[in-house]
């Protein structure tokens, strides 16, 4: 039977969650750093100074994956080019074990992905039992990109919107809570970061000129973000809007998403359904095998 | 157009490959450490002093990936219960960035997957361009189980091994350079282990009292692996024996082959496909968005 998913519940998550109702990004500081008091150098310290904990109760949720309690996590990370997705990646989701994450990146759909319904492919990359998932964007894409570039019918898109949440209330009745991560940056900080990803040879893979186009169209990303962020904001899978202007505030911000998360899970180690002084008694009576 | 793979070479991966020919495990000490002078308080240091270099040369692997260069890494853990398939996960893929890893572990086949043919299942798990994935478990336990357990009839047993070396060349022609390393432990060691599992609460979990059946096979298993490593033992897909006793020794053993690997690959950094200073500028020029 799975167990029910737990509602993110702390400091962090009470202050980035959103308070429901329009939303108005304007109104949200991308260069704020809510809950966190200190410096830069302070910040930095503190991610890798969760990883301890943060490890553990991965390990207990993992370790709850191999009984029958169906419970995971599912971070779904969205936010505009140079946002971070990667940064988080790296930082925050690299304090795991790697056995125990799971991350997908979606990239623009196939042609095989469009022949069927945009959460398809979101369908089977659900992470199973015991893990902790990334979606480096997600379903999310449909209703942003798909919205500002007119990729489907206004109808369609419209559905959209109550179709997430259907979906995402199937997810936590079977035991999966949802963070959903926008990382919210400035216009002037992305421009900031696409002239360094041109000024350094180790980084102009990451450049595409579309990049620059899709700048052009940033009020209507913003607006799909705010129409998004409105409707998909439910009790089961509230959205998250994370500062990320400052790059240790948004991976210290989201490492401390995870943890009151995982703190607020009651994570024991699962009961052995065996009798472990038996099982202890045939390895020591065992002929030794050659 | 796909590079060719590349073929690991350098200290340790020259004296952990299999010469070829016939495999005599009890020939190989579980407990040796091949390739490495120091004690374990040395090895346990060495290896987070192999992360930078593994980290750099694994996000050119992975910028590789985004243009045109199908080149990736196929790690591919086999080993009896306890031989640190899940520590190999935790200590070495663990110093990369989760964003380029991919792991998959292999469990027991579903009804569904059971009804195909037994590489249905691995083929779905290849990793993409760019990416090292780890396969804990793979389509060896169908010629290791499944000749022990002998979950299928000889004749398919043994079509399996061609199946096998097909399948492997076809990926190295893509440009998938396959490591794949045998996680070698003696009998004693399962079992000091196993009942250290049994003695700790927080790994009770990990303990299957079927794992004490499968002991009794031991010799069965041993030379399952033997001919597996013989005949599976091919110039674009050779197997490592990695002695695996010392949890430390096996650990920076795989991430000195990983290392290995990477270095031998000339990992350059993609030249951009646009005119870097002409987007500098169309982003100096252009209006800010609102």
């Amino acid at each position: 039977m799975a167990a029910a998913a737990v509602q993110p519940s702390g400091p962090i998550s009470d202050l980035l969650r959103l308070p429901g109702g329009p939303v108005d990004l304007r109104a949200i500081d991308p260069h704020g750093k809510p809950g966190f008091d200190g410096k830069k150098k302070d910040g930095k310290k503190a991610l890798p100074a969760m990883g301890e904990e943060l490890f553990d109760l991965q390990e207990r949720l993992y370790a709850g994956g191999y009984v029958e309690d169906g419970r995971r996590i599912l971070l779904v990370l969205q936010g505009m080019d140079t946002s971070g997705k990667g940064g988080v990646l790296k930082h925050t989701a690299g304090l795991f074990d790697p056995n125990g994450l799971r991350i997908h990146s979606f990239k623009a759909p196939t042609d095989e992905e469009r022949a069927h319904d945009f959460l398809w492919r979101i369908e089977k990359e659900v992470p199973p039992a015991g893990k902790v998932g990334v979606f480096d964007r997600s379903h999310y894409e449909d209703v942003l990109i798909g919205r500002v570039r007119s990729l489907a019918p206004a109808e369609e898109i419209e559905r959209r919107y109550d179709a997430i949440n259907d979906f995402e209330a199937g997810l936590a009745a079977e035991g999966v809570t949802i963070l959903k991560c926008m990382l919210h940056i400035s216009a002037d900080k992305q421009r900031e970061r696409l002239l360094a990803r041109l000024d350094d040879p180790t980084k102009q893979w990451k450049f595409n000129p579309g990049d620059v186009d899709e700048r052009a169209l940033w009020p209507a990303y913003r607006e799909a973000y705010e129409i998004a962020l409105e409707r998909c904001h439910t009790g089961v899978a509230p959205w998250y809007v994370v500062p990320s202007d400052r790059k240790w505030y948004r991976n210290w911000a989201i490492g401390s998403l995870l943890l009151e998360t995982l703190r607020g899970m009651d994570l024991s180690w699962p009961e052995p359904d065996y009798d472990v002084d038996e099982q202890r008694q045939r390895l020591l009576d065992e002929t030794p095998p050659g």
